[in-house]
């Protein structure tokens, strides 16, 4: 028999499954569909293992593989916003809290406790270790518009001023990548000029 | 400019990305279609969070997350293998090993070698912490399995000893969920069995 504890626990796993069903903006490089939150999260954290070199400060590896892990599971209830959408912005930390309560609650409790803190640590970017993990969530979302072509940042003709804005948590946070962010930019901003109809 | 050194990082995960379209057999719960090795990935690793204290010797869990963050990526190359193909999985070690030659050699050596080293000792299964990281890798797809109805079980028409064989490292890596494995399946098979047609 599963006890109380085990039936939280595997209840927790499966309700977290409706994760792989929220859709971001951000495009899957090969085929351009819109990648969900799931596997968004696993490119997080691969993303810590393989850049964690560059961070500014000290970063507990284990502490920012478990935020990236976690960050997104309020998508289940609250959705996932969009970076640039102003107005979905202004209630998303409302929406995002009444979904953690209820989430991570299905854990028993110093599950919860121990999950919901590492949420609130992340979203309150005061840590080195949030900082870190939030300029991962910055660094891969730059990386997919960038080689799918533009992906969500040309659908929804943002200005370079806007993603530099948006991205700006890698200057800080992950200093030494900056200049390839800056770079990259160039390069698309530089090509679509170049695709561009002219008036001539 | 980027360095060399980042630009393999960023050809790496770029090439990583192929991940999210690898396609296993076991659904997504709420709406059966096939999930894919990024966002399984994803859940192993939630699972690894939130099951770790069943784990029956001592583990080092940054090194059971990194296990799982890396342990399909070899599966952009050599596609997922069904546990149950036979066929497939005589050839499945050499091809997946050509796979990890390929793909982590796209990382500076350091990494590459790390990352190699914590794929190869998953493999093994040899290692306390490789235990228990396949042992994750049993308990996900039994949820997502069991709380689909029957899932990919039943689309092959496997049998409960089929499923227990595979099912066996949960037994001897995690021995408390030992009971609710199979709790579980006598309650789909019990249930099958009742759902059957009669000839009375």
């Amino acid at each position: 028999m599963a006890t109380e504890r085990i039936g939280q626990q595997f209840s927790f796993l499966v309700e977290a499954d409706k994760l792989k069903d929220i859709l971001r903006q951000s495009p899957v490089i090969a085929t351009g569909r819109r990648e969900n939150s799931a596997e968004h999260s696993w490119h997080l954290a691969l993303t810590a293992l393989v850049l964690r070199e560059y961070a500014a400060e000290p970063v507990d590896l284990t502490r920012a593989l478990k935020m990236l892990i976690v960050h997104d599971l309020v998508e289940i209830d609250a959705g996932d916003t969009f970076a640039y959408d102003t107005a979905g912005n202004a209630s998303k930390s409302a929406r995002e809290r009444a979904a953690a309560d209820r989430l991570f609650s299905l854990l028993p409790a110093d599950l919860a406790q121990e999950l919901r803190a590492l949420w609130d640590e992340f979203e309150a970017h005061a840590t080195p270790d949030a900082r870190f993990a939030n300029a991962v969530d910055r660094i891969q979302p730059f990386l997919q518009n960038l080689y799918a072509g533009g992906g969500a940042w040309r659908r929804h003709n943002l200005t370079r001023e806007q993603i530099l804005q948006r991205l700006d948590p890698i200057r800080t946070a992950l200093p030494a990548l900056w200049p390839s962010v800056l770079d990259g930019l160039a390069q698309l901003f530089g090509d679509a000029a170049k695709a561009a109809p002219t008036q001539s």
